[in-house]
């Protein structure tokens, strides 16, 4: 049968990225404290493509994601982007795992403890052969998060007699690291910069507790955002990151929003 | 070119509902004051198919629409279902219209007015021709609202010493109506029942007034779906009803709900 | 610290259901082939509401759901009801699990392997102590589950010189079942109902004969819901169905439909 | 009452963007033909917010968006952007409107029409005052669409002995052009592109038509995303282009894709 997709390209142009995506598998996830966890991945996977080529071999994407079968660690991920590489034949090679971590959160007063979902995301890129160049054959990663929290509003706050509104918001925060870091520090992160973190079990001490906590700490998006920054940027391994923090306002139906990017040097 | 459709069915069994989904087009609705405000609405199409045919003519169901181009009343909708019935040649009709509805809101102070829309879901029914029966000719109306609100936690603020949670939540409210109303009356309806409606433009005084009203008005959602729930079972047009709300919890990752279905006998 | 939720209720009216949603947890399912395999759940928890209390106490499903840890199967979802009937004292429990389960798929020809993720969701009621009744304490189950398949136009084949348009459809699938049955089953019968199943994997000759096959078997979505639901009218298990197929057809930007819902005598 | 936004930052660092999200509304989009057209968009307002403020002030973006209230154009964008920059003393501020824009498309043999709704988005961002150097106070924009098309696998068609599987796919066009330009014209560059464009009404005479014409054209996601590059990077008006395709295979439950993106030197 005809190789299709090596026919010469009709319009000579190289593809940044060629692939598969909306693909789900089981996957189990390294953590701080305990053995690795089990989650479940939406992956994609991609190549860059020549300009010569008519087209890339889909199926080979899922025989290496067949084949790789592996906890998602830096290493695993290394591997993987090289089996693509050889594979596909290509230069250039991308994976994203987006995933939800699970992390088991102890309330504050009665100690009581639940499991936490954080939508999480992987990408990975890496470059090969002799093109590897500057990078000398080590893959760059972006690490996504995004931490559920709670705000309460100052400007309410300091306008009533009493109250404050309060609501949800999302911290998510996107990372260039130079090494490995548990994911767990930045959940952290973005739950100290907040008004309170969001527990999954609060027994009535705990309610009383955390929205004491919550009251006494009023902070806009804009504080959030900035809190978060400025814990990023004093971290040793973050090289870059974006943080955005969006509230779903509770006397609104819209969100208010606040996001900050900045390169760390190191 | 063959009727394909027209074929005999391969399995000789009625099908409750065929057509088509997911079709998007601009159109026009009546407010209770001013003239119709525009909107965009995503249609859903379908008939019943008896069990001696293969298909149905789905071209049909478009040109029904494209034939239709008119504002969404109770009206326009019959006149669509009865077009539906003889160009498909069907005993039974369905249509659905999902659309956001604009309410001109003004704030509780200031008087300083915005627009929020509501999602809404328009769904109507007609059996024709000798099988009308009981219904003689005339469409069942289901409609649909979201109305998000504002609940503060009535435990949280007994418990603390300052302050209480408060979050987002939507109201969402099913009718069945025994004649014409506004959709406005029960946004309305769902305002009142929480801790405070949501509004799309608060200056700070409107704050203040909004952050006080709620916090001197805490709610559940228990208490906001049971307050819904008495004003329909009340209204004269409401002959059965389905109430749910949903509140984001600020301060979980996680939601809280509550439903109430019932018959209004008049 | 006064107990809030014990308070009358200000509108005296039962609550069908009241509870949490949205709290996603790893979980693990039994499957016909191997162990137990992993995955992660969004899960819904809720009970009925007397009139005469003011709320629920979410933690406790919090709670329940921490001690439950267990492989999602009927015996121990029935345990999770009858401890929520218990923690929050009520009469009526219900559950429910939505989460992806993977199949492994050999290709047609190659018998190249892969994973392919399904939607399902498992929905439980009880009905606990005197008020039982009829149920006798035991739970009723609602399985639903979406396959994704193929289908080729009949009409479009039929008409044209060459070629015809086929797409990528949903098969969904609601089942109230007398005993247990494995998932598998029912992936296989949507498969088996439409033009050809999905694959995760396929080679040159598996495409090649996927193609073919497809072609050679032409469903309209009148086709396909209709060959599902006899397969189901017929399993000795099923005491009621619901099938929905969509079809995200390749030709147009909508969808085509068509749904049959059945009781089965048994 | 204070204006707590006004307090000085804990965190002195600037915010790159801080603003309102999730606003719905109505507006008209002006069109090649006939008039302007109705539309609801949701709105995105920002502004950048210097280190040493505290915070932004929310609701001066909904004031500015109750005031604009205008058909969506180059003139229109740029003046609310430059009142967003006034009412909050910004010196950056950016905008971004969501909506379907619909095209009446007739069908190719029986020319018969229906409107097609495709999702777009305008972003626009202007720099204000001193600060505004090198762009004059003039503002740049990015437009976005998502024009659904056909396509028919070039491989599954060679190595076939009957058919090919084909599938819709989505043409995600992002642009930065010189000048203005009508919608219309990018979402026939779309169409063009791929196997076929996707119409709203076919009669049996077009499907046959449209059937042998995608048949006779069989185009990879890569060809697909070659096509249309190449027809942006010779449009006169294109200075920069990102074009993504994501078919949604009809032989697999995943999806493959291709993405380009350039500069384009005028």
């Amino acid at each position: 049968m005809e190789d299709v997709q090596n026919r010469q390209a009709e319009v000579a142009m190289p593809i940044d990225s060629v692939g598969v995506r909306n693909i789900q598998l089981p996957i189990s996830v390294s953590q701080r404290e305990g053995g690795p966890q089990h989650s479940v991945a939406t992956v994609e996977l991609g190549v860059e493509l020549p300009a010569a080529f008519k087209g890339t071999h889909m199926s080979r994407f899922v025989e290496a994601l067949e084949n790789w079968n592996e906890d998602l660690s830096y290493t695993s991920v290394k591997r993987l982007l090289e089996d693509i590489l050889q594979r596909l034949q290509a230069r250039k090679a991308h994976i994203a795992f987006s995933f939800p971590f699970f992390l088991r959160r102890p309330s504050p007063v009665s100690a009581s403890s639940g499991l936490q979902g954080y939508a999480c995301r992987l990408t990975g890129e890496l470059t090969g052969g002799e093109d590897a160049g500057r990078t000398g054959g080590k893959p760059s990663f972006l690490l996504e998060l995004n931490a559920p929290v709670m705000t309460v509003c100052p400007c309410s706050k300091a306008i009533s007699d009493e109250g404050a509104h309060s609501q949800r918001a999302d911290v998510r925060i996107a990372l260039r690291l130079k090494g490995f870091n548990w994911l767990e520090e930045f959940i952290e992160i973005a739950g100290r910069a907040a008004s309170s973190p969001t527990y999954p079990l609060l027994k009535r001490e705990d309610e009383k507790f955390v929205t004491e906590q919550a009251f006494a700490n009023p902070r806009f998006v804009e504080d959030v955002v900035r809190n978060v920054a400025e814990q990023l940027a004093a971290h040793p391994q973050v090289t870059w990151f974006r943080v955005e923090v969006e509230s779903y306002e509770s006397i609104h139906a819209h969100n208010a929003y606040a996001r900050i990017e900045r390169h760390c040097a190191r």
